[in-house]
């Protein structure tokens, strides 16, 4: 039998004590799959007295993750500290150069500095691992990198923040409005110290930014992904929204296109009757479409303690068994470098805006939308108990430009009351 | 870079032609992603002169698929000829033999003949894999053998033959008869020459027997299946099962308990807001279970040319860059001899049966269940237009056997017109 694969573990978390838990309690079963022992060498944490429900007994302690990440007993150094930069980047950067293995829960690390740290070890020799930093449980990175390896892919959309979907689906259940919701998942504990991490796209962004990356084989670019959050959806939009057959998700959409590589992170509209439109709660939802393969889509827990400690295990499981596979598929050297794409494909979309209760205020809306080519498929107005008459539009096929030009010919006239929503349809 | 992988493709009818496609359209691709080029050698099918819609220039010719498995030049032998025995087993027997790795998609073969071939090609140091068996262009042996490599899988569910559920949810949406839908699947040409392999569940059952194997680490064993089709489900059924929530499913369930291993595909009822309740037509879903993960659920497209020849393009991925692992994820010496569970876990029963309309016939089933020790959720008699009063049963949780006992009873008795049909409601 092949010597033991040792693991220095960086971060003692809800995800690095399931790990702990994990190869702890099912050493034989694991090896027995690996064909070698998993075992843990060293931790390092920022308590070392904490109770964590688990024995870290045999397990050398390091203060210092970078010391962590370059022991001679260490083969794997599993990254489960968080955060972009600090001590996370400064431990992968180390354990890279001293050789090692990595394997990472760190969406915001590898968003941001992926490309380099891929190369790093790739021109080491060594592979660089995260399925655990996109979709949690759901074997996502390794659907789309080897099992679809025979595609080109087309599409990936996923509802990849768990809080968010908790947040929309609640709204909709519960018929609250956003700010007693996100005040309730505050007090579950379900937001990030900074909430708009998740409300606000970012959390998300990462992980898309990833899964782009993987798919067409192109530079991690955070940068390129346009965020927009779910803070402006109002209960009537789901509401509104529900009544036309749609749910509203927080969807991230990734497509290579002619005119670059697409990312976008926004609520959209999907049909109610589609499986990302059906998911509830925190629940967490992939779409993979290739060409040969048509779409696959992967439904399962985004977060939590064993199903992340799962995709860690997943990643370190596959280096026990020889494993060595480019970090986003390809080559770092070879990932293309792609523009952001200017313009998005034409596509439905929903409006909501406010207009003042005069005559006339609708007319002055219908005509900036004619004037700049947005067709209207459907519209919808409603008494309000204010001085306010909300207005639903659902247009034709529109592309993003005309209906920027539109919105801001709107915005110039004096019959909204405050900045109007628009919302893609996304066909799914 | 690595030398190229050289593919002898036995069998060039619709996944064939597939992977043929696959390879020459995108050589660079395929290259680029698993850092050595993919080349077919040779190929071998019933018939040369058959326009397949794709060049086969370049490439040798056998007519006889053990030659080919055998040839030099072949790295790995692609088996697509289908068939559990006769060619297809010979030719894969030969590629063993000749010491080349594997890739199939034969779930017939697998299922009665995997242990002994997994055990060939690992003592001979090569690997055999089949992707392509199980639920089309699913990544699911990849995902539960590698993915959720930390778990101890608890259930694996699934609706793997597309032909039943596109009967099922075709009744329900037509609201056509069984024989009706049946005879539309098969002018359609969805159902296999021999149409038991699908409404018969054989097919399905191959690859839950395949699944069984993976998640609990034991030997396949496709005779432990006990197998039940849907060639019994009647519209009524579908109708009142709606009625109750619920949506009725050839499922297949996999569980290892203190009694053995219990394998079952049937049809069951499933909670309609449930995902696999949700699921329509062709499409085929997977659910995984796993003390870490929770719950994984996979959805796409079980059949066709391209899904299948992905999920093939898939394994041929994985050797190329040099993924080895046990057929079955561990070792095929070490999988573990089961026997079938002898009883299954409680669960509440859909019966349906119809009596003689006579006074007291009720009484007297209502008391044969209740002697078994049955006890009743719900009942529901209704007028039928011939001489016979239809009786739906939903049950509490009842042992199986207290059921079986019952049901024998009844038939006894002189109130039944005919057998009754009980079907497990499953918790999903």
């Amino acid at each position: 039998m092949t010597a033991p694969l040792r693991l220095g573990i960086a971060g003692l978390g809800t995800v690095g004590t399931g790990v702990v838990k994990i190869v702890r309690q099912k050493a034989n079963l694991l090896a027995q799959r690996a064909g070698r022992a998993i075992e843990i060498t060293a931790v390092s944490a920022r308590s070392r007295d904490k109770d964590r429900g688990v024995s870290l007994t045999g397990y050398a302690w390091e203060d210092d993750p970078v010391k962590l990440a370059t022991r001679d007993d260490v083969d794997v150094f599993v990254e489960l500290m968080g955060g972009s930069d600090g001590p996370a980047k400064a431990a992968t950067e180390a354990a890279i150069d001293a050789g090692k293995d990595v394997v990472t829960a760190n969406k915001a690390l590898l968003a941001l500095h992926g490309n380099g740290l891929a190369q790093s070890a790739e021109d080491a020799g060594h592979v660089l691992r995260f399925e655990a930093a996109v979709a949690g449980g759901i074997p996502v990175i390794k659907s789309l990198t080897e099992g679809l390896a025979g595609n080109e892919i087309t599409r990936v959309m996923g509802v990849m923040n768990g809080t968010c979907n908790y947040i929309l689906t609640r709204m909709q259940s519960a018929g609250l409005p956003y700010d007693e919701v996100f005040e309730e998942a505050n007090q579950l504990g379900y937001l990030e110290a900074d909430p708009t991490l998740d409300v606000g796209g970012i959390d998300a962004g990462h992980k898309l930014a990833l899964l782009a990356s993987i798919a067409f084989g192109t530079q991690v670019d955070f940068d390129g992904v346009s965020l927009e959050g779910i803070q402006n959806i109002t209960i009537e939009d789901i509401h509104q929204a529900a009544d036309m057959g749609y749910r509203i998700k927080l969807l991230g959409v990734a497509r290579k296109t002619g005119r670059g590589l697409e990312q976008r992170m926004s609520p959209c509209l999907v049909p109610a009757s589609s499986p990302l439109g059906q998911l509830e709660g925190g629940t967490n939802m992939v779409v993979l479409e290739g060409d040969a393969v048509e779409q696959v889509v992967l439904r399962g827990p985004g977060a939590g303690m064993g199903p992340t400690a799962s995709a860690v295990m997943g990643d370190v499981m596959d280096i026990a068994r020889g494993l060595r596979i480019s970090t986003f598929g390809i080559p770092a050297k070879e990932l293309a470098e792609t523009s952001p794409a200017t313009a998005a494909t034409p596509v439905p979309y929903y409006l909501r805006m406010a207009l003042h209760d005069k005559p006339g205020a609708l007319a002055k809306v219908a005509t900036v939308l004619g004037n700049a080519g947005v067709s209207i498929d459907r519209m919808r107005q409603y008494r309000h108990d204010d001085e306010t008459a909300p207005v639903l539009i659902v247009t034709h096929k529109t592309a993003p430009a005309a209906l920027d030009e539109a919105l801001t010919e709107m915005t110039n006239l004096d019959v909204l009351t405050g900045a109007p929503v628009a919302l893609r349809i996304e066909s799914v």
